[in-house]
């Protein structure tokens, strides 16, 4: 794509708009701490998982305002002379604060803080949003999948129904939300993550017959692949499947029908064959509740497209990105928040820790700076943990968090801290948070 | 990205183990029509916007597997040595039969039809299905705000609401669809869709009075601009508002509250002070819903967000690409299609009209061949154009289709055929598709 280079104009004009008047009032170099942070938990979800921080830092390192990007702001007269120098000499300098990737979150949680001048740190609001709301939103939907498929192998194979570069970024968040494998080959490339897929019906609809189709599949991938049974008429595919391959074939793959239905009569037949050991996956419009559905049937691994690249019924996790925090002329630091109908927010910088009791989490404890007050580095709390890492300081990023290692990293974070949620926290219902918010005065703390 | 100078692994891996058994039993040669359509309509809509052609002919020209993706291939053992080397030589040579982007689709619409080897079609079915998806997905939400919000401008500022890069596609497809402006810069450069938006909340927020940053907007941006006034209370920051710019003041925005009340009291409060011209912009997570009941308030701009980026409740168009047609051994075409429980498929080479009476439209007409027989170029039928171009021609990109010139013409094209639908297509609630899909067989037609 030709945006490729630089990702610095996936961005809302308003920013530059708002950049090029601070530079003229003076404004641009007031310290500034931005949150992004989600207001409620989209779907009435129980908890959230932060997803896309390691995406966001790479997207961040190449976030660079080249010749052909100032020219379009230039020929658009979308800011003047000194915000385009401001532009070209744009990096990053100040410090991002952060979940650690694949962690819970709760309506409150300062997930993303950026602290830097005004100018350097609203810049990235939509950069930060678009990934962390898309990432996040997969990621929400794909740990309650992965929760009701249990032991099961699950695999993401959404890639043609979200759009082409998306479906990369899905198959990311899925993963770090406990998902297996997917179907998407860059998403392996450039992420790391297992994939897997054999063939479609237009396999089986290429050759004169399915017996072709078939023979030919396991010459190719051997007797371990498994067969799309159910491009005709399911018990003849079955029937087919064992006949050409026998009875060590390792799997059939069901995309039609009334699944619980159709896998107790594969599993039947498969057995009445004496194909034993050949597994059955299915992969037709599953969401979590069918996968949860489906726990007492014979089924053994599960593909899941649609829904979970849509997030499940709430395609985007609604974050928002708010100044919470500047300095005043003075130096001294100001606590601000909107306070209009509807969508106000908590002012202050802040420190979130989970709080535990015998190892289980009790509530999302975040402590509250109104002025200069020193964070602290635990809450007074018998068994809380710190829930921010510094991913960006300095301007540096923290190279543990990005690639292949930062994804592995993530999901083994995720499904660690998956464990300390109540029991409750589990059910696929709709229901307020599984932990409250608590809120504390820094002073007080 | 990393995958910016290719596009061949945003692919699933099934499309190439296919391609790796049919190199090997002969049948990768062998001519196919896919065809990529939709079952039906998602989100119960009267009609369907095509969208994301003109950016799959861009990503075509970059289907390619270099170094790097050919080694990920071989140390992942995705595929043996034979297709390694017809991956490193793959150049898209068939033909692409496609609706022209921005026209309207119902089920069974054959909206793009790719013909070639099994091997160079079968490879571009996640690819295709991800643009076309998406994109349509965002225009089928899109076109409805747009016919909801009439003559009033209507602007896409979704971006943080989508992953980065859909969020250009998103603000594409919307523009195509009838939105006048995004606020994606990346949109703007790419596309040539003009870009819009002034300020946050945290430009007023970094201000020590909403007056200094109004005063500072004014002087940058000019008496034209539009000013965020409900950062505290609306009241009072319209009042401030016109205190600063005066009555030549160009706009306010309303971004939370009961935007209908809140709409006619800043009105009625404008007018009370003179600025009877200054408009009012409204952007609190509208949809079409809240778009058509704001049509009798004292409403002059619209800004939609989340809604139009996550297709208004249906973020994918749920279209499939199936092969319909293959040539057999002995070089006659055979229509093949699924015809399992659920999922059945119209096979056949398909050509499509849209029949109309009086200048409406009446029917999707669509002429399927059972063989050898040559489709039609008009049908039996005294009033029907012609809904499918040639896109690509034996490998070749129709250069008219694609880039800003492509857009402008798909935009164009779109509220041009708009205008053909009954008017009992236009209206906002759940109901069957406007037009009927009739299918006649080729012979008989």
């Amino acid at each position: 794509m030709t945006a490729a280079a630089s990702t610095g104009l996936l961005t809302d004009r308003y920013e530059l708009t708002m950049i090029d008047a601070a530079l003229r009032d003076g404004t641009a170099d007031r310290r500034c701490v931005f949150e992004l942070f989600a207001r409620r938990l989209p779907g009435a979800r129980r908890f959230g998982v932060v997803a896309g921080t390691g995406r966001l830092l790479e997207q961040l390192q190449r976030f660079r305002f080249g010749d052909d990007e100032l020219r379009f702001l230039r020929d658009n007269r979308v800011v003047d002379a000194a915000t385009i120098a401001f532009l070209q000499g744009y990096r990053f300098s100040g410090s991002i604060t952060a979940y650690r990737e694949g962690e819970l979150y709760f309506p409150g949680s300062p997930i993303v803080i950026v602290e830097g001048t005004f100018a350097e740190a609203v810049i990235l609001e939509t950069l930060a949003l678009s990934i962390l709301n898309f990432d996040s939103a997969v990621a929400n939907a794909a740990t309650r999948m992965s929760i009701a498929a249990g032991d099961r192998p699950l695999a993401e194979m959404g890639s043609r129904r979200a759009a082409e570069h998306s479906a990369v970024a899905a198959a990311r968040a899925a993963y770090i939300a406990g998902f297996g494998a997917t179907s998407n080959l860059e998403a392996g490339r450039t992420w790391g993550i297992p994939t897997m897929g054999t063939a479609a019906h237009s396999w089986t609809l290429l050759h004169d017959t399915e017996e072709d189709a078939f023979r030919s599949q396991i010459d190719a991938l051997g007797i371990d692949t498994t067969l799309l049974v159910d491009t005709y008429g399911i018990e003849d595919g079955v029937a087919t499947a064992i006949r050409v391959a026998g009875t060590q074939l390792g799997g059939v793959r069901i995309d039609s029908g009334d699944l619980p239905t159709v896998a107790a009569q594969v599993r039947d037949q498969l057995d009445a064959l004496g194909a034993t050991g050949t597994k059955i996956t299915v992969t037709s419009d599953l969401d979590e509740f069918s996968i949860a559905a489906l726990a007492a049937s014979p089924v053994d691994a599960y593909g899941v497209g649609t829904s979970v690249v849509t997030g499940s019924g709430a395609p985007t996790a609604g974050m928002v990105y708010k100044l919470v925090a500047r300095q005043a002329a003075d130096g001294s630091w100001v606590p601000v928040a909107k306070s209009s109908t509807g969508k106000a927010s908590m002012g202050g910088r802040k420190a979130a820790f989970r709080t535990r009791e015998h190892g289980t989490a009790t509530s999302e404890l975040i402590v509250v700076a109104d002025g200069f007050e020193t964070l602290p580095d635990t809450p007074g709390h018998p068994d809380a943990r710190s829930l921010q890492v510094t991913i960006v300081d300095g301007g540096e990023v923290d190279a543990g968090a990005v690639g292949a290692a930062g994804v592995a990293a993530a999901r083994d974070h995720h499904l660690r801290v998956r464990e300390e949620l109540p029991v409750r926290a589990l059910a696929l219902s709709r229901s307020d948070p599984a932990l409250p918010t608590v809120f504390v005065d820094a002073a007080a703390s």
